[in-house]
């Protein structure tokens, strides 16, 4: 079967110049210094359970570093130390939009020395002017203009900010905190992923504390919801969670490491998402979405 | 269960100002009026086979008028009217990406009387002196500035434009044609759809026919594949397809309308999901990205 949108094979006695490189052959490349390790202690780690045949579900999550978020961060390490989340399930998937978890009934009670976060933490006062300046030429993915802010993608993740504060980005696989009407600000027991679109209405307006890095297609393919707002209708549509830890407590878990965003290697990489030179491609965008340029994340042989 | 992120039950006796309505809320009170109904000679009608107890799943694809991408519409329809899917399947799910379907084997004839495209067909000279002006205040989503180039909502339809050529907009569930490497231009047999955050590095490199309508679950929950690009391993893994038909040749199907996006309703829309308002958001994120306000579509009852 022949493979669209593949590069081609290389044509025996061809002295053409080498393809540019597409942004995953920039990312197969970069050094190992360029790659950061993430610590086993900002991981949470959530195994669904099992479907046939016994496969394993789990999906694995990267807690995000101050200064955005901390007190839902410490709340939901609190409910992982507890094992809070084990039996509860999957209650929710609304098609180009979100997956949600957390305790269906909403009626179980919460561990002691959960915090209530302030909506102040929904932003931090994080400026640009503090961002790590561009290490390569190209696309300058460290700031740009959207309809939403001023972009950009520092220190590993995407934040968008105005002159007053900086906060992350509802880009696809990030994990936010499900709340009610203000003042309610969520506690961190309710998750949920993007699984569409991203919803930037969203930023400023409720918690990011995260991004799944490995496993969201767990979360992204399980069936719709049909009920308001896409709960599931039934009990027995729930995916059940069997456990939720953070990292230090799974035996066996692998590290994993980000492309620095500080990287040359970033540089380039963002710089090809944003002008695809590889085979494929006739036209350059001449430019990015932030969340058109996701940071690479992989596992550690 | 509380039903987080919903419009609030109004509280009894209480005499406060109404809150400002939802996007969805002005698409339902939009009157009849604004609304145009989808020819069903637009429509592309896709029957995948049925799953556990006989639950059909029916995929609506609205075809996209003049003037872009013509020449492999023409080509869809002598396809459909050859019935020559049926017995083809989805082969390739790629998370955050595309839905890919077509003959796997790549070996199945063409009717007669497919023509072969150019690349010029891509884009438009239609330009955006031609748009038609804002019907209201608000965000203008009629021309409004993306990394991509001028972005717009016009006669339907998500445009991308600039000095010289305007382009239909890779958003979630837009429908395109897979090609292999330049000057192949795809004929129309192998189809794809977005299902994830929008991939406009495809915009004018690759040729856009229309966009799901209903039914888009039926695709984008589908097990992701798990070979290069998400292709299926194994044909047991494939999902057959049943039937592709143009609208007219189906039975009973509904008639579709969608709501004007040279409405009021649809102005006021836009400017809703630029600006949320409504109860569950504190701060307007006083923009939006063109894939953000999608083009309400209604069955007609």
């Amino acid at each position: 079967m022949k493979k669209l949108w593949l590069i081609p094979l290389l044509l025996a006695a061809a002295p053409a110049p080498p393809p540019a490189p597409s942004p995953g052959e920039i990312v197969a490349a970069a050094p190992a210094a360029e790659w950061t390790t993430i610590a086993a202690s900002d991981l949470l780690v959530m195994d669904l359970a099992s479907v046939a045949k016994g496969k394993t579900r789990r999906v694995i999550i990267q807690l995000m570093p101050p200064p955005f978020s901390q007190g839902w961060i410490s709340n939901i390490r609190t409910l992982a130390a507890a094992k809070w989340w084990d039996g509860t399930s999957v209650n929710r998937v609304q098609d180009n939009y979100v997956v949600q978890w957390g305790d269906a009934t909403e009626k179980k009670a919460l561990p002691k020395g959960m915090a209530s976060v302030p909506e102040s933490q929904y932003v931090s006062p994080w400026a640009i002017a503090a961002w790590i300046p561009l290490p390569g030429k190209g696309f300058d993915y460290r700031e740009f203009r959207s309809n939403y802010g001023t972009d950009g993608i520092n220190r590993g993740w995407p934040i968008s900010n105005n002159a007053a504060t900086a906060w992350p980005v509802h880009c696809y696989g990030m994990v936010g905190v499900g709340r009610n009407l203000s003042p309610d600000t969520g506690s961190g027991a309710e998750l949920y992923t993007v699984i569409g679109h991203a919803p930037r209405h969203l930023d400023r307006n409720i918690a990011l504390i995260g991004r799944v890095i490995e496993g969201i297609e767990h979360l992204s393919s399980l069936p719709r919801g049909t009920e308001v707002l896409g709960f599931y209708k039934t009990a027995a549509e729930r995916v059940p969670i069997r456990s939720v830890r953070i990292g230090t407590e799974v035996n066996g878990l692998p590290a994993f490491q980000y492309l620095s965003t500080e990287s040359e290697s970033f540089a380039k990489y963002a710089d090809a998402r944003a002008n695809r030179r590889d085979p494929f491609f006739n036209v350059p965008a001449g430019g990015a979405d932030i969340c058109n340029i996701p940071v690479p994340v992989r596992r550690v042989k």
